[in-house]
C-alpha cells in the first residue's frame, strides 16, 4: 500500500472511482491491504441500501440493473454494482458484458459498476463480493446492486449480505419454476418476471404467485412482478416494491436481524481465516506432517485421531489471516 | 441408525446398492450417522481408481459417462458414477438425466449411478461429492467417476478429490478456449472436445493444443483428444490416456502426492466442523451475544476485536462437529 490506509479510506469514502476500483483489485487478489482497508472501512459502511439480483443465465439481470440504474440516477440516488458470475472461465459473459455497461456509464460519476469473475483463481468469490458490497457502501453510494447468476451454493451465499434479494426468472420459466427448490424459493423477497412482452410470462407470473401462497406463513409476502427491461416497463414498479420492502424491515425489525447476520457472518470468516493461518503455521512447524497423512491414508491411523491432535494442539488465537482456501 | 456401523459397512463393502444409497442420502443430508459411518469405512477405501469429469452445460458430459461406463463394464470392471449439478436447483438437468440413465443400468448390479443437486439446501456439495466418492471407492468399485458441472468454486474444488481430471469442451469451443482461465487450464490432464463430428471441432482441438504447449512446463501433457461420444468414437482413446496418466502418477509420485492432499483436505473439512460446533456452542451459551454483533454493527466496536476474543475464548478442542455452514 503506496500510502497510508487513513489516506485510502479517505479517498475511497469521497467516492474516488480509481481508489475503490484498486481496492476493490485488492480484495480479489486477497492482498494483505484488503483486510486492513475494510476493518477502518466497516464502521463507516452501514448507509446504503443492499440490493441482490439472482436467476439463471439469460433472463437479463444485466438488462435490469441498468434499468434499475437509470430510474435511481434520475432519483439523485448515487449506484455502486457488482456482477458476479462465477461461470465466466467458462463463458466470460459477464466480462464482456461489463464492458458495454462501462461504456454507458463511464462518464456519470454517480455510477461505479464492477464486474467479478473467478480471475483464474477457484475460492473466495462470495466473500469477495461482501467485502465489495461493504467497500462500495462505504464509499458513499446510495443504492448498493450485487448481481449474481444464482448456481452454485457460494454464490446463492451473497444473498445474505444483502437487504432485498430479487429473484429474476425469464418468461418462459414455468417449467423452471417447478424445479426450483424450496430453498431457492425462500431466498427471494421479490420475484420479478422479465422479457415480460414474450408468451408465457402471464402463465408465469401466475404460477409463482401460486407457488407463493403455498409456502407463505407471515411476515413479508413476496410480490410477482412482470417486466420488460428491454422495454422499460414494470422498472418503477420494482423499485416500489423495494421501497415496500425496506420499509417491512424497518418495522418489523427483521432488517436489524439480517444486519446482524452480516456482522456474524463477517466475523465468522475472519475467524476461519485466523483458524486457517495458525494450522498453516503449526504445519510448517511440524516436519512429520507427511508421514502423518501417509498414515491416515494406509489406514494405520483414524483420521478423527488426526483432527483431535489438531484441536488439542494448535494454537488458533496465535493465527495471522491467510488469504485463499487450504 | 436402525443397524451398527459395523452392519451397514459390511453392506456397503459388499456392494449392496440399496445400503450404498442410503449411505448417500445421509451424507447429503448431513446425517450424524454419515459421519461415524465415514470413519469407518475410509480405511477401507483406496482400491478405486477415480476419475473427475468436468466442464461446461451441454458439453454432452453424461453421454461420454455412458460411454465409459459400457467400455469399463466391457473390461469388467465395476464403475460407481456421482453426477453433481449445482444448477439443478434452476434447471432441474442432472435430476432428469439421471433418471434416464439410471434405465439404461438399472439391471447391472456392476454400476452404480447417482446424481446430487442442491437438495434445497445451499451448502456442502463439494464435501458431499468428496465423501461419496470415499463411499463408493469404500464399496468396491474399481473405477469412480465425479461427473460435475463446472461453474462455481466449490464444484472446482471436486477435482482435488480426483486422480485424474478430464475437462470435456464442445466442438465450437474455440470462442469458449480463449476465455478459460489459467487456473481452468491447470486442473485438467486430460482435454477432449465432444461432439467431433459437429464443425469446429479439430479447429478447438488445435487451439487447445498450442495453449497446453505454452502453458506447458514439465511433468505430464494433458491430451487433447477429439470424441463423439454419440457415436461412440474416442471412448478407447480416452481410456487408453487414463490408463497412461495414472502410470505417470504411480511413477512420478504425483499420484503419491493427490492422495496425501485429498487425506489432508478430509482432515482440515473435519477440523473446521468441529470449530464451528464449538464456536456454536460458546455463542449459545452468551446471551449477550447479539449486543455484540450490535456494537461492531454499529462501529463502537472492532471487528478484528471480537475475532481475538473468539479465538482466544472458545475451547476449540470440545466442539462437536456440526453439519452445515453457519
Amino acid at each position: 500500500m503506496p500510502q497510508s490506509v487513513e489516506r485510502w479510506v479517505e479517498r475511497i469514502r469521497s467516492g474516488d472511482s480509481r481508489a475503490i476500483a484498486r481496492a476493490i483489485t485488492w480484495v480479489e487478489d486477497e492482498a494483505p491491504e484488503a483486510a486492513a482497508l475494510l476493518n477502518a472501512l466497516r464502521p463507516v459502511a452501514g448507509g446504503a441500501y443492499r440490493i441482490g439480483l439472482t436467476g439463471p443465465p439469460g433472463v437479463g439481470k444485466s438488462s435490469l440493473t441498468d434499468r434499475l440504474i437509470r430510474l435511481l440516477r434520475g432519483l439523485g440516488h448515487r449506484v455502486g454494482v457488482v456482477a458476479v458470475d462465477p461461470t465466466s472461465p467458462f463463458t466470460g459473459g459477464a466480462l464482456l458484458g461489463d464492458r458495454v455497461r462501462m461504456v454507458d456509464h463511464a462518464l456519470d460519476p454517480g455510477v461505479f459498476i464492477r464486474s467479478m469473475g473467478t480471475r483464474g483463481r477457484l475460492g473466495g468469490l462470495a466473500r469477495s463480493t461482501k467485502d465489495v458490497l461493504d467497500l462500495l457502501d462505504a464509499a458513499g453510494y446510495d443504492v448498493v446492486i450485487a448481481e449474481t447468476v444464482g448456481v452454485g451454493q457460494s454464490e446463492l451465499d451473497v444473498v445474505h449480505a444483502v437487504d432485498t434479494v430479487i429473484l429474476a426468472l425469464g418468461p418462459a420459466g414455468g417449467d423452471q419454476v417447478q424445479m426450483l427448490k424450496a430453498g431457492i424459493m425462500e431466498i427471494a423477497d421479490i420475484f420479478v418476471v422479465n422479457k415480460a412482452d414474450l408468451p408465457g410470462a402471464d402463465r408465469t407470473v401466475r404460477l409463482i404467485r401460486y407457488m407463493v401462497d403455498l409456502a407463505h406463513r407471515r411476515g413479508w409476502r413476496p410480490p410477482v412482478l412482470a417486466a420488460s427491461a428491454s422495454e422499460g416497463r414494470g422498472v418503477e414498479d420494482l423499485w416500489e416494491q423495494i421501497l415496500r420492502h425496506r420499509t417491512y424491515l424497518e418495522e418489523s425489525g427483521e432488517g436489524r436481524k439480517r444486519r446482524l447476520r452480516r456482522v456474524e457472518d463477517a466475523v465468522w470468516d475472519q475467524v476461519l481465516a485466523r483458524v486457517q493461518g495458525a494450522f498453516l503455521q503449526w504445519k510448517a512447524a511440524r516436519p512429520d506432517w507427511e508421514r502423518v497423512l501417509e498414515e491416515v491414508a494406509n489406514g494405520r491411523r483414524g483420521l478423527e485421531d488426526v483432527v483431535d491432535e489438531i484441536l488439542h494442539s494448535v494454537d488458533f488465537s496465535a493465527g495471522k489471516a491467510e488469504g485463499g482456501v487450504l
